[in-house]
């Protein structure tokens, strides 16, 4: 990487080349581009990073991402408090929220159970998860974590926990992709997609 | 895209995918790092960009990028002022200068010749480079802009310019690409490289 003749430009290669994804070459086109920017634009990105982070919050309900102490999804009275969606993270709220196919509410653990990363379940929003359960209102957790080793030790520690509620517990379907090719399936998907077959839908 | 359930988390969202080369999804992923880095390095980020654009400038000679009023380049007493390369952008400079194969100081136009975008010579720091050469320590100009239409134009523009002064004036070599395959370069650059070939270096 060539020594640039500003010190400013150079910090502002370096911090923006430290997101991810983003190397040393891409950071300094980034920046020229910035340089022809209008000022007030470019205070604008510079301000609304800093504000994001400086002012973001959690939902005390959910903790998933908020402005407010509630959520806008919590806050809603026309979604379904009786069922909770359980995922790892924020990101995988956005996904489920995409399909526009749940209506109920969410659980946002914060992570997933991982003894090699020394992640514990103390260090996941499980106990308040457990809480809302017993708190009476919920009639359902779908458990929606990563089909991995950590995704379903968790959901089972998960399981576990909520058994002496009596809640029902759910998980995602699994089985084909849509628009998988049953050629390149791999056999566990498929061999699950076979034992959990489903009425032909015309 | 998916709605987000933070209008502050949308907004750095939306901001950080204007730059360029980054959609929507590689902003979300940006945005969704920066949450989980400390406070101190997110304030860093947003106001290294903040600063860099408030308080950048450029040298008042060469017209590069500097935080002082004259570059570290031309105030070098161990550069060649006898020899100016004219580039079009402070990206051309760097890429100069990455090949510390020039010790001599620069001049840069600030674009190009170009009337299908309403570029015209008045737009460039052209006036300045003659004024450079006039003044009467510099013994060459090498013109090393695009091998396009509008850097020959460009070139030929400020060649006719110079030649009252006499200044010996120099364009890059053009030629076969070092690693290039005969069988891929272009007939034109092939035909030059026959025309101007050089002694065989053994």
């Amino acid at each position: 990487m060539e020594k640039l003749s500003s010190a400013l430009l150079e910090e502002a290669v370096d911090q923006i080349a430290r997101m991810p994804g983003i190397g040393k070459k891409s950071a300094l086109r980034i920046v020229l581009h910035l340089l022809k920017q209008p000022k007030e634009d470019v205070n604008r990105l510079g301000n609304s990073i800093i504000d994001m982070r400086e002012k973001i919050g959690y939902c005390r309900v959910c903790h998933n991402i908020s402005d407010t102490e509630i959520c806008p999804i919590c806050d809603n009275p026309r979604r379904d408090a009786s069922t909770l969606c359980v995922v790892e993270n924020i990101q995988d709220v956005m996904s489920v929220e995409n399909t526009q196919q749940y209506n109920g509410l969410y659980h946002v653990l914060g992570g997933i159970i991982s003894p090699m990363d020394g992640i514990g379940p103390a260090d996941l929003n499980i106990d308040s998860l457990i809480e809302r359960v017993e708190s009476g209102e919920v009639i359902e957790v779908i458990l929606a974590l990563s089909t991995t080793i950590e995704g379903d030790t968790t959901s089972f520690y998960i399981y576990r926990k909520l058994e002496h509620t009596g809640v029902q517990v759910t998980s995602l379907a699994r089985g084909m992709a849509v628009g998988d090719s049953l050629q390149y399936a791999d056999e566990v998907t498929l061999g699950r997609s076979i034992i959990n077959r489903i009425p032909f839908e015309k």
